[in-house]
């Protein structure tokens, strides 16, 4: 728990970094985002936490929706976008239409605009269909901004990417900011290695937006970033180039390889999560295009078939002790196929789950802050100077 | 963008006002309320619209519900609905118990008092069949008069028809306050071609609150206003009557034709929509309750038959070109049927459609105000007065 | 309606009463509250009717989440458990994943931590299999209790019993304060006799919390109660002990009997509601977790069959009329089965029903406040002290 002078501290050091195009602007991936703009991120993140540890209210808005689109079932991200409106004074008002009402083109025009008249914020997770979760996003991001452009919106609703197709931001940023706390802060990253490794598990056509996310992340600190996974089981190129080039940047490394052993081997961080590859999913989507049911449960079988081949790639006690001291720390987004548990064969042994369920908890307690941060740079110009008025009043969250 | 000393004048209109009658009570159709209610509906909604654009709030609840039930789908008139209640500080609990599980009689009195205990406002849509949503309406209202009257509620929620099968109050208010605003104020409305019009959909069964709204609404400020159907497609004979009535007192006039053409011609507003006939509407009530799926079926049938006749109904640029300069002002309560886009054949050609988005758009942008402003007068016996302190405190909305 | 001096002689009441334990600690059971905590319930609840009757805001939370679980459908308790979370300044934020989806033991407590990052507390309804709802319950709050002391959780969540397989606290405290106000004082009831009796419905399979929750804590008040059933249809003997035991402490009596006549005799309060056989509901469970629909059905046809020997268990005018003066106070939880209303054979006779309309109504209108003390004494130390400051500030809930 952060006291005052610490929470003062941290708002110092937001003063520092360049947080004007994050003004009225979306959150779509991590790489569009400077590195200042990351930054200020994870310490409004840290900022909001501090307050509310002490009890202090960080309610900025007196009335405002935030809106939530959710194309998939969710309850931690639910929860975690609700928390964080609430947090800042936001009510949520779902937009629950079912996935086939909302089509693309003009609809996404008018309702965007039809449901933003008093909206602060829109949150929407869009993940399914290779191509689609993004562009979606985009068309209801320019939509908003034209109808604020043209004074059909008294304000402009900002959009935060609650994951898509491509980059699953508010998550691999609660990833990070956990990781930088367990480590004691950015400066001590340089050097570490992070192992991103598929695993085994017996469902089919789980997002890439995570191992993706976390490639194009975490390759901004120095780190040695390892991607790992069978053959045939790439992730969206334009990932990894992303990946690559962060790591040229960061003075850190990206590499890739076909064996989860490699990968681990005296890794600092491993991040062992089950994915479908890239090739699938688009393939995938095009079937559903079509709405050829027969060819979908076709390619379903063939890709649980392939995946069998590799069972074996589960982050086992064996693997993690070939880890960095043999107490590598193990990252999941949750929730995780544990073998004996939620599954036969799974992504992770039980014990070695256990052990890190503490971890693996306090991990996705940063989203809820992630998000908050991301709406508040959207929404104040001077995000350090609001901070401290904030700090400065103490008013009680509870009374 | 309305200044402070703009919207004080507005408040000094207000109190020019007698809005006694409206306290406590609740808001059905339009024409049951008096020429001063309906202008200080106005004057709130535009009071309240002023506020926010200059960033006060207008919280004037501490807590407290407003309860939403909705018997159809909806997207607009629920955010609609959310954000009024949030502007006013409001939190919408929405009761969604099917269609089915609600009955009338003695049900409805129970369940309007159970849900009550701290609700401040219910709206209500019930818009699908005839004789028998307003009906509904009226039981809840007299439910809650009763339980308040007994000592059982400790205030009275007031109730705001989100759409009946009668009226769609909050629709046309905000369609007129639009107009009001397009032409520049009320004093500029009289003499005005108003032209409400059937237009051709390819579906089947749209409700008739919204022509009975707005010749029951429009009528009153001294327009001409012209109803335009085919043969058969009559509305309720009641609102026609309002309309008439309404139309005499006004100085207008109020009168029926069966040609699109004849209504567009010389028209400065123009209401293209789609609607079923009164007496199919009645035919498929009392089918509905037999549960007869073969008539209902067939009603169907012939219904989206006798409608194909009618192809030729559609807002195109050659219609439009023959109103006032060409250029009446379009409007539509969305969302529109609109040919090659929505639908191969609709209510309006893609191009007129197309050119007035950004006005059809702010059509749309006063229903939340006109929910808030129906609500707020309901629940506040000097409106002005909490307007003006509103003003005078200037608390920021966003801090 | 209490003016401000009975609050404060309320509030002087509270500060009389231990509740040191009450603070964040769930309720499950009345009977794993000691009397001061009981007292200090009721106490609460009329101290936050007063304020709220006075227009004086108890909104003690600026942000925070209440989160609720319905596994059963519900609108009372739903609205009751809203209307607390709103009067207190906690938003409603509901966990609506279908009965299957959220599994016990493991997925409950990774479920538990990961939507209470922000939450105060947890209100859950789970009382349709024997064995079943309080184990869950308590997982919950092991879990979030784990979760707090493990630094996972910044604060604990407390959880509320909207009603399990064992007791309805909610219930049971929202009827007692009902008769607490309409005999005038806790110091009236010893030796008033109270009949809760089992009575014919037309359904199956109704939970035994009510009558349970009902002889639980009726029976600490000194009152003569008297629980009365056809043979076999016996509830958990755990609650019949309970109610045993506290009867001898209180002075007061309970009993069992075969027969409504015996019950209705002279009685004070009569409580009439069906009930499914305790034995019957264990079987049914097992049925369940087998998924042998067959055996449900039969389970089901069996019961019903059995239920209908006993349709002469009703309310009627006849039975009301040899209670204590013929105006004993009638109960119920609602809605109730009312004969030729809602069924041809029911609970109560429609002119009984319909004479108590207004006792049953107010009877409900504690529900609300009972759950928000709840939630109110275990979220302050020292709640009197909280509710004098907030008699003192009087901020108005509506402005």
């Amino acid at each position: 728990m952060k006291d005052k002078v610490t929470i003062g501290m941290y708002i110092d050091q937001l003063r520092g970094y360049d947080t004007s195009k994050m003004y009225l602007n979306d959150f779509f991936h991590t790489w569009k985002e400077s590195d200042d703009e990351i930054a200020a991120t994870f310490t409004v993140a840290e900022i909001l936490r501090g307050l509310r540890e002490n009890n202090i209210s960080s309610k900025v808005f007196q009335s405002g929706l935030g809106i939530s689109l959710f194309r998939d079932n969710s309850t931690r991200t639910r929860f975690s976008f609700a928390s964080a409106c609430n947090l800042l004074g936001l009510e949520v008002q779902d937009l629950d239409e079912g996935k086939s009402q909302i089509a693309h083109g003009e609809t996404v025009r008018e309702t965007a605009n039809m449901i933003s008249f008093m909206a602060d914020v829109i949150g929407i997770r869009d993940d399914m269909y290779i191509g689609k979760g993004h562009t979606y996003m985009k068309e209801v991001a320019d939509a908003v901004q034209q109808g604020y452009r043209d004074g059909v919106l008294e304000q402009r609703p900002t959009l935060v990417n609650l994951q898509c197709d491509i980059d699953h931001p508010t998550q691999s940023m609660a990833d990070m900011l956990h990781v930088i706390n367990y480590f004691g802060g950015v400066d001590k990253l340089k050097g570490k290695k992070v192992a991103m490794t598929w695993a085994y598990s017996p469902s089919y056509g789980k997002p890439l937006s995570v191992p993706q996310g976390v490639i194009g992340l975490f390759s901004r600190f120095g780190m040695e970033v390892v991607l790992a996974h069978p053959e045939g089981y790439d992730v969206m190129k334009e990932c990894e180039d992303v990946a690559r080039s962060n790591s040229l940047k960061s003075g850190g490394s990206f590499r890739k390889v076909n064996s989860m052993e490699e990968a681990f081997e005296g890794a600092d961080i491993v991040y062992p999560k089950s994915w479908a590859p890239y090739s699938i999913m688009e393939e995938r989507t095009k079937i559903v295009e079509t709405g050829d049911k027969q060819a979908l449960a076709d390619l379903e079988r063939r890709c649980l078939e392939n995946n069998a081949r590799f069972k074996n790639w589960e982050c086992t006690e064996e693997l993690m002790s070939t880890t960095k001291n043999g107490k590598a720390l193990y990252l999941h987004c949750l929730p995780a196929d544990i073998t004996g548990v939620s599954c036969e064969h799974g992504e992770v042994a039980a014990s070695v789950f256990d052990r890190y369920r503490d971890p693996l908890y306090k991990e996705a307690s940063f989203k809820p802050y992630i998000i908050a941060a991301m709406i508040f740079l959207s929404k104040f110009k001077n995000p350090a100077e609001k901070l401290q008025q904030l700090l400065d009043e103490a008013k009680p969250r509870i009374k």
